[in-house]
């Protein structure tokens, strides 16, 4: 089994190039990760997903614990044979979502009891349940329990659940290396919490830092606050996270907060923007954001991006795409959702090649031109 | 451009083995044709459509009409082009659905006037104004615009109709000419209509007989009556019709519905079910119809059928089906389709096969104890 690594290949400021090694392959950095929350990237197959260039997808532990169970996916063989997905897999530990989906929760000390939203179900996670989850799945880097308060909040309930989460962190961590997480070339990120307080946020990082955590996430950013509230919180923070492991923000974002991410010195994404976009018309292109709902693109018989290496972005015309969408046909989601997610890794490639070839400002600059608006 | 053509290669009992040469490419027959009802074979990419085997794709014109209508996929190179499908495309007249799905339909001698079931638009179709739509679409096997009077209906009622679809044929056909169909290598069909009525069908047949069809269509059927009924119909119509043209039995069917016509004389098939069924959960196998949705499946790591040459079938789990199906997942649609058109393309060169090495019958009997009791 190979161990879990983290090498930092190259800077450019403070940007940063890296890869991961897991038992599962090799994930360039910056990376993006498409998002597979019900074990499918949806509206795509694994291998168009892979063939984008994506090393990583995102499973997340609330779905898949209620359907199919971890059980039976541990059964079947874990996530990587269930969904045909070979190659690395990240999972969240289902805090954020079991706040924002379950029905009747309950937080306490403990962990979250909720009863599920499909059919009501009881269900109980825990720091300790999450990790087991993480583990039956078999994700190569799994994320420790962590509460995620809503904002706006008071700061007394954003230190409240910052706290919560250290404590959790530890019980999380206990638990992965008593499943024998690190001997399976398994990761385990410490996730910082403090919402839009720098002074929390700090405290969080600098707790975190002392735990043996292979990698860190940053929680509880891009749900609503301003894009410029969310930078301050990274320019702040990833300064006090140890340098030579990854740090990975969690659901961001557009391109062009990604961009502003990576030269803060972010080397992890995930979003369901591309493929949720993808589902409702939208494309995410070299010349900026398209939408094919537009009566404009009827009767354009041009592709996307007739210099892309993606068939969705190269092959079908935006009159087409127009009609398939217009008439709520299946393939112009698969379409998009191909185009978008090739157009992120894309976006991906360029950010890493910028950072390998020291000119990550002048990419930074031209991305701000074409994105800045529609961030 | 390569003129129309239709060549019989072999017969076994009634069952015809045959090739259809159009402008875009050759068909193997007896052949069965996906449903591409508004240019897309629902949730399928094209390429995969064409390595099921598939070698036709049908295209609807009343759905094409109104969206993105006939004049602009003409404008866009032709429904070849605009839904990427470079090899030969069937169209039907409209003449079954807009008495399905318009509304406020009226029908005269001239035509149907109806109104858009999507956004109450006034339209008007007629013999004349089907074959244009069908012209400016660039489909290479036409209809002519024909009535499908519904069933159970009177006698007087079905006889009015078939006599109304043998003036709308004559009047297709002359347009078709005018248009210069027979020049681009385009043909024609004409549709035997007849209802239940085995007299009304024969001389439906006799009369479409001695116009200067390409071949022949048989519709009005497989719309509720029973499978006894139909074969009846064919027992007793396909005799009527030129041996040397091919025969197409519209919206048909199960595989044994196949497998039964074939052993009558059919030499096309067109039918929703595959693809419709696969949206639903239903897998045709080798071994029967599947039912993804039902739980058993659920622990279940066995492919559909590990000896298939299509990934759909081979390469997935049926637990990972039951899942993606139990979720809603766009994916569980877009493998099941896959698969069951897959099926459907085996099936045609089993058949094919069975018609050229003379094993027909033994063919029909191992079909029959599969799919009787599914038909």
């Amino acid at each position: 089994m190979t161990p879990f690594a983290f090498q930092l290949l190259a800077r450019d400021g403070a940007a940063r190039r890296g890869r991961l090694f897991t038992a599962h392959g090799t994930v360039e950095t910056p990376a993006f990760m498409p998002v597979g929350t019900q074990g499918t990237v949806k509206a795509m197959f694994p291998e168009d997903v892979a063939q984008t260039g994506a090393e990583v997808v995102l499973g997340n532990v609330y779905h898949l614990m209620l359907r199919p169970t971890a059980e039976r996916v541990a059964r079947l063989g874990g996530l990587h044979v269930f969904m045909r997905w070979p190659k690395t897999i990240l999972t969240d530990s289902g805090g954020f979502q079991v706040m924002s989906l379950a029905a009747l929760r309950s937080l306490t000390e403990e962990g979250v009891a909720f009863r599920s939203h499909l059919d009501g179900s009881r269900h109980m996670l825990t720091p300790e349940r999450s990790v087991e989850i993480q583990g039956l799945l078999g994700s190569d880097i799994q994320m420790q329990f962590d509460e995620c308060v809503r904002l706006p909040a008071s700061r007394e309930e954003i230190e409240r659940g910052m706290r919560l989460s250290l404590r959790w962190a530890e019980r999380s961590r206990r638990r992965f290396e008593e499943l024998g997480g690190p001997a399976k070339g398994q990761a385990l990120h410490g996730i910082v919490q403090g919402g839009d307080d720098i002074r929390l946020r700090i405290e969080s990082a600098a707790e975190l830092a002392r735990m043996p955590f292979e990698g860190y996430s940053i929680g509880g950013l891009a749900v609503g606050e301003p894009q410029a509230v969310m930078l301050a919180v990274l320019d702040e923070t990833l300064p006090v996270l140890p340098q030579e492991k990854q740090r990975y923000l969690m659901g961001v974002g557009t391109p062009h907060d990604i961009v502003e991410s990576v030269a803060r010195g972010i080397d992890m994404f995930d979003c369901v923007m591309p493929t949720r976009a993808g589902r409702h018309g939208l494309a995410y292109t070299r010349f900026g954001k398209i939408n094919l709902k537009n009566a404009k693109h009827a009767d354009d018989p041009a592709p996307l991006d007739p210099e892309s290496d993606c068939p969705a972005a190269r092959d079908y015309s935006r009159a087409y795409l127009h009609h398939l969408i217009k008439t709520g046909e299946a393939l112009g989601a698969m379409l998009l959702t191909w185009n978008n997610i090739s157009y992120y890794q894309r976006l991906m490639r360029d950010i890493r090649a910028a950072i390998d070839a020291g000119t990550f400002e002048a990419l930074r600059a031209e991305m701000d031109a074409l994105w800045a608006k529609a961030a």
